[in-house]
């Protein structure tokens, strides 16, 4: 559907391996204190003093996590930085570096890897953070992008899984859902596109959504919020496969249970609207729906001051016993049961 | 050539993502004084103290890093994990953390990434890391691993790429040339196989060329080695492209010139079989063949009594001005400029 009438292409074997990489992160400049040698050795060399350092790393690969016939490249850039971020920010950390690698086959120019690394650079710029290394090598057939991404943070403020204790409130920042429901109309928009290729989508209907998709954020203003509220979650993650999935994981890992309220979850719209244009139950995408990176915490009950009224920040529920279970309580007051349905790249292929 | 007769094939699917990703790193412990928290969270959290901290990167894709035919699964593990480690010794920094992500299609049955896992598994024991994070997807073709290593160094003791001046000695570490010439022979067994596969090879002659190219290992021994003879280099990386490839990355980085002598240059006697029984020139083989994952170093000339008739470390050259360009000295005295034709994974797709 995004299709440039008049693309430039240049065979990737006219740069070879060095040539690439030197030309693809040239721009890239090195601005945190804590990077003391970027790209260009055999390793980044970093100094974070007496902060902890968290590190964590995802994979994507075309055809499981995105789809280029309606991701633009400068999208899926930024996207794969971000999705790491939010996994920084997770841990209450602020991200300082990232390592990029890609295999990519030779069916895309050297104008189609300036795409993703623009949109890699203008994630590193608004988030704030350093391209630090990275490698660069062929592969037989499609895109894939490796990051790593690299935080700092004080011993005394990182939050893991498993702190949720009883009575702590459950709490979720911004609404979701939308990135899942974006996905189902780019699929849909997809299948009409096949049918009949003249065919111009009207898609103003689905701005937000698709935007979540396609360029979702991370929640670095959170850790920040945290901060100036004086509130430090007693565990937190984020809802990249859903927030059945990673609720349970909280209970599991606290060892807990959870009561969470059906009228309580945060949803757009027009997320409301689209999941009645499809005949989808709107509870059963934000539970199950994947990819909003909003972040799921639980706070001590005397904190609830503190967040009361903040628009970023919703109370969903609270923890209990485990003996109790983790249960959803409908609108219409009946206990379900919380089952992982999540979003699994591996069961659907 | 490898083949299980009665192999167990348990497919991907059964297991999930989740299920996958805990089966297979269930073994995983943390060990390490700065592994915080490992596997388990989003992200890991390390504590290095007032160390600075090495970050590399490296991504291995089937048919273009290794081919599965003459490779077994557990080796590829445990060369994806060494292949990074050199990169962190190349820094003059010890290796303590690895992340480790595979993307896999379900061609590949669990115990296929069980012998993956287990030769991961052996590299971190023997290296003396953890395994601290990662992510497992699927693939709509082969196998595709990307490690990520990290390490700890003083801050005083970190060598760079670009601090070689005019007089200091080049050394090298070990012998170059039969990683090359072991995948030579592998490539050519994978010929004769598919002519008759009834033909069993025999590969007696081969035994230390053929273990290069399938298991190699990463020189943590010479950053003790250097620290013990209190040496401290000025510029070091490590041979994984090839010996020309490598020095002329030093001489451009630290703006110097140099000389190499090729009566120096270290080989193993089996390489040089080899190379007369393939009729190739057995200096063409150890300047351009890579994956030997040496240490190429230079150090300054009043340190050469120190490493004086070790037998890990040979001096191969000198350090020049830059003008004087970049030059081998051949037994028979002629000059010839180095040129990179190093081993380039974009160029050869």
């Amino acid at each position: 559907m995004i299709e440039d009438k008049n693309p430039q292409r240049t065979p990737l074997e006219q740069l070879g391996e060095f040539g690439l990489i030197d030309h693809l992160t040239k721009n890239f400049k090195i601005k945190k204190s804590s990077s003391i040698k970027g790209i260009g050795d055999d390793a980044a060399v970093l100094d974070f003093k007496d902060k902890q350092v968290v590190v964590t790393t995802d994979l994507l690969v075309e055809n499981v996590h995105f789809d280029l016939s309606y991701m633009p490249l400068k999208h899926l850039g930024y996207k794969a930085v971000v999705v790491n971020l939010s996994d920084v920010y997770a841990m209450n950390a602020t991200a300082t570096q990232i390592t990029v690698s890609i295999a990519v086959s030779n069916r895309f120019p050297l104008e189609a890897l300036e795409a993703l690394y623009a949109g890699i650079e203008t994630a590193a710029s608004i988030y704030d953070i350093d391209v630090v290394g990275g490698d660069t090598t062929s592969s037989t057939t499609g895109l894939l992008i490796s990051v790593t991404a690299i935080g700092e943070v004080d011993k005394d403020d990182v939050v893991y899984r498993n702190g949720a204790k009883p009575n702590d409130l459950v709490v979720l920042t911004g609404d979701i859902g939308a990135a899942y429901m974006g996905l189902q109309v780019l699929e849909r928009e997809k299948e009409v596109f096949k049918v009949n290729p003249e065919n111009q989508p009207d898609l103003d209907a689905y701005t937000y959504i698709i935007e979540r998709q396609l360029k979702p954020e991370a929640r670095k203003d959170i850790v920040e919020l945290l901060k100036d509220l004086e509130v430090k979650p007693t565990a937190m993650m984020d809802v990249s496969d859903g927030l059945s999935s990673e609720i349970i994981h909280i209970c599991k890992q606290s060892k807990v249970g959870v009561e969470l309220y059906e009228s309580k979850i945060p949803l757009d719209p027009e997320v409301i609207s689209v999941c009645e244009e499809f005949k989808i139950d709107s509870t059963t995408i934000a539970l199950n729906g994947g990819e909003d990176y909003e972040l799921l915490m639980t706070i001590a009950q005397e904190d609830f001051e503190k967040i009361k009224g903040n628009p970023n920040l919703t109370v969903i529920g609270f923890i209990t016993e485990e003996a109790r279970g983790m249960n959803l309580i409908t609108r219409g007051e009946q206990v379900i049961p919380i089952i992982a349905k999540g979003w699994n790249a591996l069961g659907d292929h």
